[in-house]
């Protein structure tokens, strides 16, 4: 495309719980919109949608849909992704997507700008965002792995319902009334929309995120360990991961195990680390009960750490726990950001 | 005392969550009961409680309401135990003490049947219940221990509310009523009924329970890891635990890492020790979403084990799901099943 301040902008899953805060973020941080073109399946379109005091009609999202815009970001599932963002790059456009259709990819970048911001530059039409649950916890792990080398990680998650979508937020507000007052829970939805069998969410936790792999592994685990490594181009790294859903609306918290290559680390370096990093805010005072939680995180685009201690018995090991919300730096606000480089550094 | 077939039992704390729980264990299993006496504080005394369809008066725990007694069931706090276990002991009394007075005192034994039933004969008045977060983990561990030798365990724990007593249950329903009619929530218990500061639980998660100590770790944590070793007789076992409160009512899950000492082992391997072991319920399917949860444990004695997983990088590491209710196998029914084997080896 040719250089210029001002990008037009495709927004597709307009109507999705993620595509509402991309274009709330496009608005509340002035994004260099030129125009903004709101796309949704057949079923959500003709929505009306606010944009700057303009109201915008969401249109069924087709190849055609494409013509004229330099940056599409793409929210939609992975189907979607798969069957328009090559029309989108045919027409010109870049694609920044939002789901694990092409995360894994050989020649597409995945991204977490206080990561791998350069990794956008190799972009050939698409560049993907990463899973929710891995952006936070990468976010904090990098400034760690600079300064004191990376071998080892071990992930528990603790993951709000708002990742399995907007309809996950209803089921378990839904639920959990119903147990209030004493009526039997519906299951619908969780842990995953297609598998075979529900459970309920509400005053419960569900080992299971997404479907299961032949490995035993579920396919969020998978995400987890495999973009981990792709992200911090460290296909050496031990990552091993445990996905948890939660009841709770928002953010996603993780208690992560990680062992450093120096020896001699002490946890005010790490806290040095943290607190110097971009996108980080260390919460981490015992004595006065600091530490983030889902509710404390919410809203905010940082990833926010505290609980940092040293393993009792290897020198080399850590404890953190790393909170973020999961709609925002863990979706909407990873992809905006993107998206600004992309526009920043002329590598559109 | 002399050997008889039926024992006089006091319960401490039997208007509690877990002194409830207690009774009616004693009542179900029937347990051979000569005579109950119920004890309470001062405040909870001339409640009437049923047992067999008697009524029993709760009468405030005195030095002298020992008197007559075998076997003292504590579970009102650890400054009760503190004061009134040795005077119990001192009349003759067995006492079995579900708080953590006495824990890590040397002479102590700290038992789960499954575990270490022959340490209860070592006993010099006293016998220690652990920590429920400790006790099922523990039971899942020591069948594997056994076969394949465990040089490293690091936990993340997902703990039910009802942990903090039966007014943590009250705060999560009153919060989880105030946000779904979108009032603000009143928190004036967790994470710590006597800390400082307090949070919601309710669609939330708080990464503290129990005070925290001078190195960083919560009170919670520093129990898992020491009482593991010794329940184990493990004091060169590797334990690592990061403890979080979570809202829901019932059961303690834990997603437990573990690295083995034999070579070879695999995921069928620990199947069939979980399997063959006594007090664990092995649910683990991944093809059928077979896993326990909080809410498919609650009411149950036994410890469930499922999304055993080899871990991706490490040959001897293997990842766990451990879920038990907390108030019984992780204080009730673990305290009753201590005064059986008491009865049962004759080591009153």
């Amino acid at each position: 495309m040719t250089e210029k301040s001002a990008v037009n902008i495709a927004v597709v899953g307009a109507t999705g719980a993620v595509g509402e805060k991309i274009i709330k973020i496009l608005e509340d941080k002035d994004f260099p919109v030129d125009t903004l073109k709101l796309l949704s399946s057949k079923r959500s379109s003709g929505k009306e949608l606010t944009f700057k005091n303009q109201t915008i009609v969401v249109e069924e999202a087709k190849p055609e849909s494409f013509e004229g815009i330099d940056i599409a970001l793409f929210s939609a599932g992975g189907s979607v992704s798969k069957q328009l963002a090559p029309e989108a790059v045919k027409r010109g456009a870049v694609v920044v997507d939002n789901t694990s259709a092409f995360r894994m990819t050989e020649d597409v970048p995945l991204v977490v700008p206080e990561v791998n911001k350069e990794d956008i530059a190799k972009h050939k039409g698409i560049i993907a965002n990463p899973n929710c649950s891995t952006i936070q916890m990468v976010v904090a792990l990098k400034p760690l792995k600079d300064k004191f080398g990376l071998s080892r990680v071990i992930v528990s998650t603790y993951q709000a319902v708002s990742g399995a979508g907007a309809s996950a937020s209803t089921e378990l507000e839904e639920q959990s009334k119903q147990f209030l007052n004493k009526q039997e829970m519906e299951a619908n939805l969780l842990p995953v929309k297609g598998d075979k069998k529900h459970f309920p969410i509400a005053f419960n936790a569900l080992p299971q995120i997404d479907v299961f792999q032949e490995n035993g592994y579920t396919f969020e685990e998978m995400k987890m360990i495999n973009e981990t490594k792709k992200i911090m181009h460290a296909p050496e790294l031990s990552v091993a991961a445990t996905c948890v859903r939660l009841p709770f609306f928002t953010s996603h918290a993780e208690s992560v195990y990680i062992e450093v290559e120096k020896n001699g680390v002490t946890v005010e370096d790490l806290w040095n680390e943290l607190d110097a990093a971009g996108g980080i805010i260390l919460q981490d005072d015992p004595s006065t009960q600091v530490y983030p939680t889902p509710l404390s995180a919410a809203g905010k685009e940082e990833v926010f750490v505290g609980r940092v201690r040293k393993d009792l018995d290897n020198e080399k090991g850590f404890h953190l726990w790393i909170v973020s919300d999961n709609l925002l730096k863990g979706a909407a606000w990873n992809t905006v950001q993107i998206a600004g480089e992309l526009i920043q550094n002329k590598w559109l």
